[in-house]
Parts: C-alpha cells; structure tokens; sequence
C-alpha cells in the first residue's frame, strides 16, 4: 500500500477535529447529566462479548446480527461480537448483573460499529446514546421514556419543528392472530405495510381473511377516526387489537398535555424493527432530515434470554446526527517561555477561569502556534490577554 | 449455549456499574478539562481502520499487531483492525487530517481493545486517555508531557507516594551502534537489561566489544555518577550518548524544580517499547501497584509512515486503572404520582438542583424503588425532600 493511501479512511468512518470533538463532547455530558436527572443511572458495557449474548435481540432480527462484526477470542476459541447495538446489553445487566427488584432506570453513551451503514449516507460507528427502563408495563413508562426523549432533544437544541411519531405493532400482530395468517403471508403483508404500498395492498388483501381490515389497517393508518369507521366489528372488539389502540390514544393524549405544541402522528403499520418491538414505538423527526433524531420503543421479554423476562421500554439516538454540521471555533493563548513566578501565576490563573493557555517551547515564538487567538503579554509589569 | 451462562463475559472484559461509572465518568471529564486548559485539543479517532494505518508503530513493534484485533471489511473486501493504541492514529491526524504548521497538541479518550490482556490481571479493553505533543523536539516539550502527566495523575487525586521513573533510549542506542553490534546482540542485550539479570548480563558482555561499557549500562542504570565513573572515555566523549545524558540530566533537574517532593528515579536501560520510541521515556507508579498510573514518552518520525515525519512525544493512562476500586453511592429522590403544578414544580426544582428524581408509574409504590435514598414528601402544602 503506498504511503499516500495510509491515512485514508474506510467507508462510513470519520475522524472528529477538535472544532467538532468538543461540541459532540459538551452535548454527551449535557445529555448524560439531564438523563441522571431524571433517574437514569449511567452503566459502560463491554465492547466485546460472547456473541450468543449480543445476539438476544437478533433471534428474531437477522439485520442485527448481519451488522455485527465477528472475531475469535484468541484466550476462549469462541466467536465475539464487536457492539452493534448497547440495549441488549444494558438488558442483560439488568437481568443478571445488576438485578434491582423494581423498577431499574439506565442510560449509556458509547461508540457501536456496524458492518455495514444501516441507513443513506449514516455512519458506521454511530456513537449512541440513550435509555431504557426496565421492571414496568405501564403506559406511564412509555409516556416517561417519551417525555425524556423529546426534553433530550430540546436539550440538545433540536426542538424547533420536531415532529412525534407513535406506532404500536399490536394493531397488526393482533389481526394477523384474528385471522390466523401464516407466517410467510405476515411477512409480505408487513412489507407492503412498509413500503406504503396501497395499490399492491389492495390486490393483497383483496382474497384474505379479513383483507378488508388489513386494508384499512394500512389506508387509515393516520387517521383513527377514518380507521375505526372502516374496520369490522368484530376486530374493533378484539381485546388486543382494543388494548393496542387504548395504549396509543392514551399515549397521544398525555404526550399532547405535556407538549401542547407539538406535532404528533400516528402511523398503526409504522412496523419497523417489528420483531424486536412489542408495543409502542415513538420517533423523533427534525424537520428536512429522513432519519430520526431518537426512536425506541418497548421490547417486553428482552431478558428471557438470559434467564429473566422484564417488561422494557426505551429509546436511543446518535450524538454525531444531534451535532450534524457544529462547529465551535478553539480559543487558544499563548504565553512566552519562562519561569517568573508572576507569569505562571497569570497562566494558572486563566487555566482556572477555563481558557486553554500554551506556553512556548524551545526557541518557538507566536509563528510556531499559528492557531492562537490571544497572547499573554506584559503591560507595565502586569500580564494581560489579548486578541491577536 | 445454556441460557444460565449467556450473561457470561470474555475475560478481560467487564461491565461497569452505575456506583462505578459515575466515578470514571466524572475522571474523564476533570482530565479531559485539564488537558484543555493546558491546549490540548480534544480529537475522536475512529475504531476501526485500515490495517496498514494503526500499524505505523507496529512496522518494528509487533506487540501491537498481535494485540490488533482483525475483521474483514465487507465494503472493499480489505483488512481492518480495531483500534488497540490510539496514538498511531492521533498521528495519522496530524500528519494529514488535521495540518497544523507549527506546533500540535491533541488529547484523547476511548475504549481500546486487546487480543490479550497486555499486562498481569490487567483489562482488555482500557479506557485509554493521553496527550500527544508534536511539531517541537526541544526537551522543553518533554518536560511540559511529564509536567501534565504528573497534574493529570493529581487531579484524578493519587499524587500521595508517586514515584516517576526517567529513562532514555539513546544511551543504550549510541552504544550499540558505536559498538556496531549486530540486531541479535542487540536483542538479547536488551532482554538482559528488561529482565535485571546482573549476572548473566556479566557474563554475556565479558568478551564483547565494548563490554565493560554495556555491563556498567545495566550495572550502574540508576546512578548517574557511579555511570559515568565506570564508563570508558570513548564511550563519554560519543555525541550522540552525551546529548542522551544531557537530555536525562536536563529533564530531571526541571521536573524536580516543579515537583521539590517528587520522588524521581532513573533508568537509563529501562526499554519498554524500546523500538517504538526515540528518545526520553517517563512513566509514573504508584505506590503498591505494579502497572504504571500513566506512561509515554519521545517518538520522532511516526508520522513519516504518513508521509509527514514529526518529533512527538506524548504519554497515555487507562481510566480504569486511575479509577480502581472507587465506587460512589448514588443518590436517588422519589416523588409520587401526579400533575399537580406544585409538585412537578419541586421535582424540576430538585433536577435542575442536580438531583436525580424519578417520579412513580402507574400502580407502583415507593417499594417499587428499593435504591431509592430520598423521598418527596407534601409537609403542610410544601414539598419537600426527606431522607428515607
């Protein structure tokens, strides 16, 4: 490889300058403070682990074991996985490394990789961020986890024009057990659902059980009141299928008192990571931008794998999409060399009040730190900033 | 894979718990803090790369490429490895990424990942944190590196018993190659030295050229003036040896000058990372620990891998390591149900406070919080806090 290709990057990679670096540094602890504040304990999980143990969520979601990269552990023989995803992992702490009777709050920020970018122009080593509470099957808690996201979002200084969207996969998952469908007929029907696909839609529900109620699941899946006046009886009595609706109304309603100005949609067939979810999802949408600012959702029963179901719900986002674009330009001082104790008194003095102050080294003069901004200087005996 | 050991972690690895990383978090940004206000600037480096771009220290280390961990990247079908130092690849970003004329100083914290552990009961996954200094090759630039080493190590409150230990490669190298020993000699001179074996080292230099010189190396590595007493007139009168002294002596007279009660010990055949580095080595312990709190030291010429040679000198710590056994109680307030202005006026009161305050969900009672501390109680229409 010749040497002026060694520095260049793989795909979906990045290094982050210090202009960037700090303000992705200041919105990380920005972030994990508002989530202590709210109860959320923060946990670091391993960057490696037995890949039986990252893979409880992908038994029934192939994309994240696809993402997740493999190496052999050379002390066990065994396959590891590098981190593709933390919430598996911050629910195997809360099944069996920290077991709290209760409810257990936590939130974590850290670099995931993925094999591949999971979405148009991302990266892939998101540095995610975010929260999940475990021990309740409250809406309370989704309305909690909801009311955390967006105030983290505001906290971040996103809040202009967001836009809430509320799903909730029991709506389909409990007409697809109505009707009896089989799994292959699930799946397509899930993918139209996906692809808003209404003509196709149409067609394919036109001969199925209860194809008149699959329709409209996806026709009004905006709208509840269109959607409750085109649905069977029979479904809109549904226990499920009710308590699925109830869930997000009731979801809407608080959300909307909390947050008179916000936009908030439904989308019922809105079934992505439709596998991993077992209820309610939400997502947080910026104006001009395809992929969310934060999205989660309650994933009930995460924990079985290791020996200890859980109700669950939570979010995460990326701190490189919240600071997409920001910058902060770097104050630097410099002051000459020397050891007069009234200079480094006047040095230590503006380190403490929190400006990053250089002192020349060697033979070096201003030229040698062309990045500075200010200088110490003396002015009649004193030493003072200035702005270069 | 039984679902009772799925929760198992690889060794070396390790989950951190919320007492825990609260401690390690806070570290990270008191040194983080630090480094700025002394001009460090703060860089992510990504965690995967080219191969051939984290192994700039490894071409003559290979310790490093075995520690690398190696996945195929599915994108361009080429090699990457995970990051297992983060210095090659701040130096990658100075040589190109980021071209500072002049003089550079960058900082850095994240987790880096080892094949094996690198030391005695010691992590795979180091919370790694430095500063790396380039552009100047005054010793003034080696002395402000062991100057913020020494406050950093302060700041994280373990100043009591340092010890720093001062060495130079170029005392042992000047020799070697006015001697013009061949590379076996001089690796098995070097393990003589590494592993303090006197006697065998006697023997081993009785019929070499310049004997008596390397014995005195290894016999007198602590003793400056026994050293020079013992050394042949050729060997003192050599340039490239002198300026190695020089450079020791000078360094350490300044250290002690900043730090009067600093223990300060040399080893001029101290030779950890002998290939890697050029010139002064330093690394400070603690009193009882057999690892280094922190360590580093002069590297010229990493950045020609990159096609831009720089002196550089820089030192690293494992947070972890600066964090052993510190664990801090959290502190949790739990107010009850309800919208009722006032009361959600005293929990934001609480948070903005720096609290961290969870209020109930749905039928739970304060039972449901068994680490909970504190409570939020109505004493006469007034919120207040109350210690459960």
């Amino acid at each position: 490889m010749p040497i002026s290709e060694t520095w260049l990057l793989p795909d979906g990679v990045a290094d982050v300058l210090p202009e960037q670096a700090q303000v992705i540094e200041q919105l990380r602890r920005k972030a994990l403070d508002f989530l202590a504040s709210r109860g959320y304990q923060l946990v670091y999980t391993p960057f490696i682990e037995y890949i039986e143990s990252l893979s409880s969520l992908s038994e029934s979601n192939q994309d994240l074991d696809l993402a997740t990269f493999k190496v052999i552990d050379q002390l066990s023989g065994r396959l590891l996985g590098v981190r593709a995803d933390m919430t598996p992992q911050v629910a195997r702490i809360d099944a069996h490394v920290h077991q709290v009777q209760g409810v257990a709050r936590y939130c974590y920020a850290g670099t995931v990789l993925h094999t591949k970018p999971q979405g148009f122009n991302t990266t892939r080593a998101p540095l995610q961020l975010g929260a999940e509470l475990f021990g309740s099957d409250s809406i309370d808690a989704d309305v909690e986890l909801i009311d955390v996201m967006l105030n983290l979002i505001k906290t971040a200084g996103l809040e202009d024009g967001i836009h809430l969207d509320l799903g909730h996969v029991g709506l389909f998952r409990s007409l697809v057990k109505h009707a009896g469908l089989n799994k292959s007929t699930e799946r397509q029907l899930s993918d139209l659902y996906q692809r808003k696909a209404l003509p196709e839609l149409a067609e394919f529900t036109q001969d199925l059980k209860f194809g008149a109620d699959f329709y409209a699941l996806g026709r009004y899946a905006s709208d509840f009141e269109a959607l409750q006046a085109n649905l069977s009886t029979e479904i809109l009595a549904d226990v499920a299928f009710k308590q699925a609706v109830d869930a997000l109304r009731t979801t809407q309603t608080e959300i909307q008192a909390r947050w008179p100005n916000l936009k908030i949609g439904i989308d019922v067939v809105e079934l992505r990571s439709y596998h991993y979810h077992t209820g309610l999802m939400y997502a947080v949408y910026a104006p001009n931008r395809a992929e969310p600012l934060a999205k989660g959702g309650r994933y009930d029963g995460i924990g079985e794998h290791f020996g200890r179901a859980r109700p669950a719900t939570g979010f995460s986002c990326d701190l490189y999409t919240l600071s997409a674009g920001q910058h902060q330009k770097i104050e630097k001082v410099v002051a000459p060399k020397g050891t007069e104790p009234a200079l480094l008194d006047a040095i230590a003095t503006a380190r403490t009040q929190g400006l990053s102050v250089i002192q020349l080294l060697g033979n070096d003069d201003l030229n040698s730190v062309p990045y500075a901004t200010h200088k110490m200087v003396n002015v009649a005996g004193e030493w003072k900033i200035e702005t270069i």
